[in-house]
């Protein structure tokens, strides 16, 4: 379902989603429009602008249904995002959002604690989801995809055994998902172990069926790992503007990788991703006005794009092939 | 002449030399000695200790003398430093330093600044210094590296043209050099960059002649450099621990690869770097004891280290072996 559109890695912006649920501040919806529109502007594709949660749970992405309007109006963009169940898929489709992402913990402990549902119940969950995809009109009709969190190890169980992960994926394929990510939730993620692991689960469920990664930068080694993901072929990369979210420990301890300086990496290593960084350094510095309480991280922001570094990749290229 | 001696990358600690000239504190020597004495209880195989620079220039490091007497008494580690000059390898040798390393930056601009040389004047220098070495006893003869800083680009001059780098890098092992490294000083190399430049230089000294990487983490993507260089063959990686130094910036915004960090990378993906993660993570503790000025940083010391991790590779391929 995921088209490239004349990219070569298609950055997946998950702030909107992934960040503002996971700090304290909630972001009033003008901001939130504001942010989607800049990012889209700079050139970035997709975008998981929320999360259809019951607002209780998560205030901070209780207007998903508005955000996801706005963001439908925006040219070109692909508008993704997660759904913890089949309730929140049926709000999803209503608000018109292109993408669906079912979350399964590999860990079914953790899945257990999260969302009070075994995996059992999360593969019927996904079925279920995946029947009412079915039933919408071709044209109208979202990609639905699994998500293998704590695919890694998890913080209650450690490791997880690669058989709990193939098991799940072809699961989830067989419920209906258009195809599986696999999502580093806990951080612990190594270059070999992601290489490892995308080789196993495609074994199960296909290479076309597993092109993304959700990383962390828990431990330092998101950019590693993402390169490790590059070099085994995958294409979709998430991650968050500011590295915002998940920041449960000090200042220098991000949850999500970067997209700018993940953006400097691709563009750098001459992989066409259609964002202008620096169009995107400008947005990243707005972040801090949308989002005063919360620390803003990131390296790109802070050091500026190398001297001679055109921040276009089309740019980049015209002067290589004229040198 | 360096050994790897059953560790398949060796992980040179250069925080007391980059580090330390980097950062405003003066470290008092005894901080200095406990530093490097827990380091290589640790199991850190060689750390550098010092530059023999003149004190006027970096009081930080005035005593670098006694360190590398201190560091020297130390079983089973290598003591390196930095010498700028013939003069200052005269008093590394006098101290008794087992590695030298002489900066040559491949930006002529940034050479007359940093030490008002030319290349031609540098090649000289190299030339020198290796006569030096050689005139010693075989036993006690140190190692002598040149180091290519600034190969990835420069601040003032950008792009180092490629016919540069091959002609210093020859140009030093003709001098006497037994290898040459290649430095990012500036922050700005990508992993195809590190891929790139390794084979180029490679293919003028040979393979054996260019082990090593120094690399820095100003745009972040100082690990994801490092798994590049590693998949080319590169077995020597130079850290700071708590990534000190050259943190021209904010925090977060750090200038050297965090040790502690790429260890578990190194770690975490089966090579052995013979250094126990829980100890190094013990030393990283003690760091803003002895340096309580300045900030360190990193992210496994906020993390920790995953559920199930074993800290030595020891401990964990016993694990496996017997899963």
């Amino acid at each position: 379902m995921k088209g490239l559109d004349g990219v070569d890695v298609l950055v997946s912006e998950v702030g909107p989603r992934d960040g503002l649920q996971s700090v304290k501040s909630i972001m009033p919806l003008d901001f939130k429009k504001a942010w989607i529109s800049a990012e889209a502007a700079a050139g970035v594709r997709e975008i998981e602008v929320g999360s259809f949660v019951p607002a209780h749970v998560l205030p901070q992405l209780a207007d998903t249904e508005a955000v996801v309007r706005h963001a439908r109006a925006i040219p070109g963009l692909t508008v993704a995002v997660l759904v913890p169940n089949l309730k929140g898929a049926e709000a999803a489709i209503h608000a018109g959002a292109q993408k669906l992402t079912l979350p399964v913990s590999t860990s079914e402990t953790h899945s257990l604690r999260n969302v009070r549902r075994t995996h059992a119940e999360m593969i019927a969950e996904a079925k279920a989801i995946a029947d009412l995809v079915r039933q919408q009109p071709q044209d109208e009709r979202p990609s639905f995809e699994g998500s293998l969190s704590t695919a890694f190890g998890c913080t209650i169980e450690g490791p997880i055994p690669d058989r709990t992960l193939t098991q799940l994926a072809e699961a989830l394929m067989d419920a209906g998902c258009a195809e599986v990510g696999l999502s580093d939730t806990s951080g612990y993620a190594t270059p070999s172990e992601v290489k490892r692991l995308v080789r196993l689960v495609r074994d199960v469920v296909g290479d076309a069926q597993l092109t993304g990664l959700h990383l962390h930068n828990t431990r330092g080694l998101g950019l590693a790992n993402a390169l490790a993901g590059l070099e085994v072929g995958v294409t979709t990369l998430d991650s968050s503007l500011g590295g915002l979210g998940g920041c449960p420990f000090a200042p220098g301890a991000s949850g999500n990788i970067v997209t700018e300086d993940l953006v400097f990496m691709l563009e750098g290593m001459g992989f066409k991703t259609g964002i202008d960084l620096e169009r995107l350094i400008e947005v990243r510095r707005l972040l801090p006005e949308w989002l005063p309480q919360e620390e803003a991280y990131g390296f790109l922001s802070e050091a500026g794009l190398p001297l001679g570094f055109a921040a276009r990749s089309d740019v980049r290229e015209d002067k290589r092939s004229t040198a």
